[in-house]
């Protein structure tokens, strides 16, 4: 393929933090953010790749980000551990709150950590593998920008809000969903939208109120949320826990503060982390883990099926090996960004 | 209507506690059931109303309920909290475990119940509410009987696995939603057959595993999750936490045991509990609440839109004027159950 360049995941994580060090952004910030957007290119999650490095870029440099923001550690509760991005990205905050979290929902059977002023741009999978790897029951939540209609509703009003759940598996990785709240992800609109096709039937309305399959019409009206009203709730659930309960912004007033510059939003995130050990009598501990495995044998005797994550660890096997590929005009714009030259 | 019977919830609870203590539930319980089970008239829920009875007593007189269990109490960890139903009903045993749940919240922020070995026949908003009106953020999940396919796949595995969610409103109860991981509820494809009507696409799938409005078909086959495969990670999420998490079984191991006696199936369910109080600084603890409003406004200022449990609170009004209705049949039914007279 002519148009695409081929990197090694080192090449990827090294060309982050170049292009982000060009830019300002402190070692400790680009060091968890390249390691996130390696994460995402190892797994051929294309879209939360190198793919965003240039919105990270885009909102330091609009004054957006704090870019050497350095995260403070607060202890609400026994169970509750919080983290102030101080307007930096998410990934150095989460980071922060990892190991914490961790050691509260050993010491109490379940906790929360709970993120606050961060930029998040990337998916939720990451932290709750990581909880999940460390053998915790992990589940993540983030609102965004207002994107997508309430229930009944016509005007877009919560974000894509995704949900993330991970559950600890022995000898396998950890077994991990990670999806929005919305029918589809904005950037699948914008997709087709630059594809010239039409959109599938259930995804937007437009600025009527009423069902469109078109990408222009949809972009100027409101996405939808999965499954009907079921998703709409999900999505308000969503907005509370990673808003109000927390002491963040919604959807809506995250869409009201921003710059438009491309980048993420401000917003906050909600994680529950708990033990399984905790879960159950000392003499049944064992036996948890095995019986979950019970399950995923069932659904995939099924002809058809596959565990949410399976799709990401086959490509895990594969990119270290194969490297990853980006289209060349982004690895052009990478390497400008890296030389600090682009417009 | 000649072919109603009208009652006052005093009558509701009257007779269901008659109908369980004529079939030897202990008082306890059948207290429990009837609290239940008239909350559920009163709110206009009549899927979990007094249509429910004649699957308690079955499940009695099959021998596959204890009626007189005494649910038991164990502290696992300093936030988790587990009721051990003893082959009873659900309501006393979430009855038992709420005191300390919330006061294990409060301590430390967020807790959690694991109730097991109970037999579940109703919704679950009633103990997320419960924690939602102590002031509590409240998440609550169970699984049930096979029914519904896996992404992907074409036969039973998931239970229609409902989870609820409660926040705490002030001068307003709790905003509470509580939904199926099914598309629809087995007793909507149930409706249908008995009125001879096709049931609406994307409900199910036939024993072949392609799509159909047959309700004879879909009996047959399989429920579909709402919102394809994103339904299907959160009935997926609902099994762990209700069944391996907590020691408990899958709904496919709940469905093999059960004696099909027409009554719940035996199961677990994992409740969640924060206190809001305890996820932001002391300053900012009032903000929570009225922010959560803000949002609750926007929605409403949709043309089209109504909170999830608005249409509850409204029959809450009228019922205990108005009373409720029942169908003849049913009521008859329920005098013959009664009295100890039935077949």
């Amino acid at each position: 393929m002519r148009d695409c360049a081929r990197l090694t995941l080192a090449e990827v994580h090294a060309l982050t933090l170049q292009v982000l060090r060009t830019h300002g952004v402190s070692t400790d910030q680009s060091q968890a953010i390249a390691d996130t957007i390696t994460a995402a290119e190892r797994d051929d999650c294309k879209a939360h790749g190198l793919f965003r490095l240039p919105g990270y870029v885009s909102s330091v440099r609009s004054g957006k980000v704090t870019p050497d923001a350095v995260p403070q550690l607060r202890d609400l509760a026994p169970a509750i551990v919080q983290v102030d991005g101080q307007n930096g990205f998410a990934p150095l905050a989460l980071r922060l709150g990892g190991a914490p979290l961790v050691e509260k929902a050993r010491r109490h059977g379940i906790a929360a950590l709970a993120v606050t002023r961060i930029y998040h741009f990337a998916a939720l999978w990451p932290e709750v593998e990581a909880l999940a790897a460390q053998g915790l029951v992990a589940l993540a939540c983030t609102a965004a920008m207002s994107y997508v209609a309430p229930a009944g509703g016509s005007k877009p009003l919560y974000g894509t809000n995704p949900m993330a759940f991970g559950w600890p598996r022995a000898g396998h990785p950890p077994l991990v969903f990670d999806q929005a709240s919305s029918a589809s992800a904005r950037g699948e609109i914008q997709l087709h939208l630059r594809a010239g096709e039409p959109l599938p039937v259930g995804w937007a309305i437009d600025a009527e109120g009423r069902p469109t399959t078109d990408a222009t019409a949809a972009l100027a009206g409101a996405q939808l949320p999965f499954g009907g009203y079921k998703g709409a709730a999900i999505a308000l659930m969503i907005e509370l826990l990673a808003g109000a309960l927390i002491g963040e912004v919604f959807s809506f007033e995250a869409s009201a503060q921003d710059n438009a510059d491309g980048g993420p939003p401000i917003g906050g995130e909600f994680v529950i982390a708990i033990d399984p050990a905790r879960c159950v009598e000392p003499g049944d501990r064992q036996r948890q883990l095995t019986h979950a495995e019970q399950l995923f044998a069932r659904i995939l005797a099924q002809p058809g099926t596959r565990l949410p994550s399976d799709r990401r660890y086959a490509a895990r096997q594969r990119t270290p090996m194969e490297g990853i590929r980006i289209p060349q005009a982004l690895y052009e714009e990478l390497q400008s960004l890296a030389r600090g030259t682009s417009p």
